[in-house]
């Protein structure tokens, strides 16, 4: 499989399952509507959270390909596994959005920490495993960049799993630290990014 | 990130939410059919208003992305909210087509005008900071084009700004002018746009 | 606007269009399955048809876009409003699925004729528009595939309207002329398009 | 019709079609949500085994699709009826995951397997009908890579068929059967894929 349709396939699933995330917001028609949206406020954060993230990993999937010569059997079926998780996200959004401030708030918490710790983590192997002995990479691949993009990445499982983790203590918590580290990275990539 | 995946992903996007506008499109089975599909007059508005502003940006973007050379983070992440803000239009399409003619008319204008200047608005944040100095333009690009680009864009916030203020004063009113602006684009493209 | 965007962006409207039709299928889960499975019979129906039909349109708007050198702004704007037509399709197929065997199928199977009808006059609109004084055409373009396009899609207009009238008389022929139009296509492609 | 536009409307249909699978999933905002997530764990399989069935028949197309030069109206229209399966499998994929443990189990399972056995069936006759006598395939396409193209398929249609006629007997084993050549896909990638 040429690497260019592997490419359109994952571009086509991060942008289609961005778009989906709009579906978990709903009103009741027979309430008025101006206060339900204003009560929406935890589905918006929701929604704003997923999207820059599916939006980040996106614009890390790049160069994680441009490095990368041709794919192999595993790389795609890794790709795949990692797609299914980034085509999940917009489960777990809705329940984060509707629950937060109920009683399922720590189930809902959880089940969006799992998903975005394993989206993470399959990230991870996807690279480890074309970066490792230069496996899938470019002959003129520079190490510096390779190793700058593995540093990048390996911190994301643990992130994500410790603001998984929380979830225990506090759901609420949980949640602040999801839409924290989607606001790092808008921020990281405004302030510190222009210069780049 | 390359300059062409992030149109392809904009182009899901713009793609995708524009087709996602059908599903606000909704009868009741237990009601017979004819009536209702008359009455759901403001559903179809609704649903080409939406469908052809988001052409239009779509179009829009075209030359934008047409006078870049490459992006940096920055802007990338400017692309993400901007496209947020895309994905986002098919919520309050469906809460104006739905309550234009109920006491909740207000609150849907003004949720509509609202997420269309806030797209209006990102729209030139991208392109200022694009044009600005030239940072991220083409060497080759022609200023007088970039300062036509500038002028035509800048405006957009305001139009939609004042049509979003107006629905204070009437829903009605409002959606006129969203209408209006709608076919403002189509008219001079099929009056003026021909002898380009 | 460069052609191939704007061939990307209706291949994206055609392939999201085609794929909503599937969320036109449902079941009652308070109701045993297998008969479900076998009264849905008019909702298979119209999913292939509609599927074909926009296969069909996607594949006809290849040698359109193949003969033509440029868009202009009237072209896009009427590009525009033919994809609002298509992606509007899952809308009256879910009424013609679901109501062709009720007191409403007269207005299901006109409100899908007039869907079909309007495509595929806005269809001919495109390309009368791109071939007349040959406006928007390649130099190299031979005069005689042009022509067999025109010929080709002159009649699709009066056809789907015949069809669309033809329900005034009775819903199911209309529905069926509807099946027959797309099993044509189908079968002079199985038929005669292997001579080609 | 160019070969990449097709590739370009079939990779729209595949990486769409995956991502509405997670539509299926719903909980009763009424009910604890705890227990649910945990009920739901056939969703989550039915969720897994369906993308992973489409991202292997994805993976799959492009190799064909690789060894042709050219398509013509016939190998099209066989397309878009192959692409009409796939875009089916969202629906009995829910049935499966909401019916496997009811006594409705049957009608899904044979549902499901009937839409994927049609789908081998199709991607076989595109496949046969493109190498037969190389009507359709590039001048150096190696005869050894083609022969393997036709052995590595033709058991599709066996397997699922097989599959299918297991819910007969039991629906359990049908799923389970669905879940193997899944897994089998996945193993097979990741022991022998790496050597290759």
């Amino acid at each position: 499989m040429p690497k260019n349709r592997l490419e359109a396939f994952s571009d086509g699933i991060f942008a289609f399952a961005a778009t989906l995330l709009i579906l978990n917001l709903v009103v009741d028609q027979k309430q008025p509507l101006g206060p339900q949206l204003l009560e929406l406020w935890t589905s918006y954060a929701a929604y704003a959270i997923s999207f820059i993230t599916i939006g980040i990993i996106g614009a890390n999937h790049h160069p994680v390909m441009h490095q990368i010569a041709h794919v192999d059997r595993f790389f795609l079926m890794v790709t795949v596994l990692f797609l299914m998780f980034i085509a999940f996200i917009p489960f777990p959004t809705r329940l984060l959005a509707l629950d937060i401030q109920t009683p399922d708030a720590r189930a809902a918490a959880l089940a969006y920490g799992i998903i975005l710790t394993g989206t993470a983590t399959l990230f991870n192997v996807l690279w480890r495993y074309a970066a490792s002995g230069r496996r899938l990479l470019r002959h003129d691949a520079d190490q510096q960049v390779i190793d700058g993009i593995t540093r990048s990445y390996v911190l994301g499982p643990f992130i994500y799993g410790l603001a998984t983790l929380s979830a225990l203590v506090s759901p609420a918590l949980s949640a602040a630290l999801y839409a924290a580290i989607a606001l790092f990275y808008v921020l990281e990539s405004s302030v510190f990014g222009r210069r780049a």
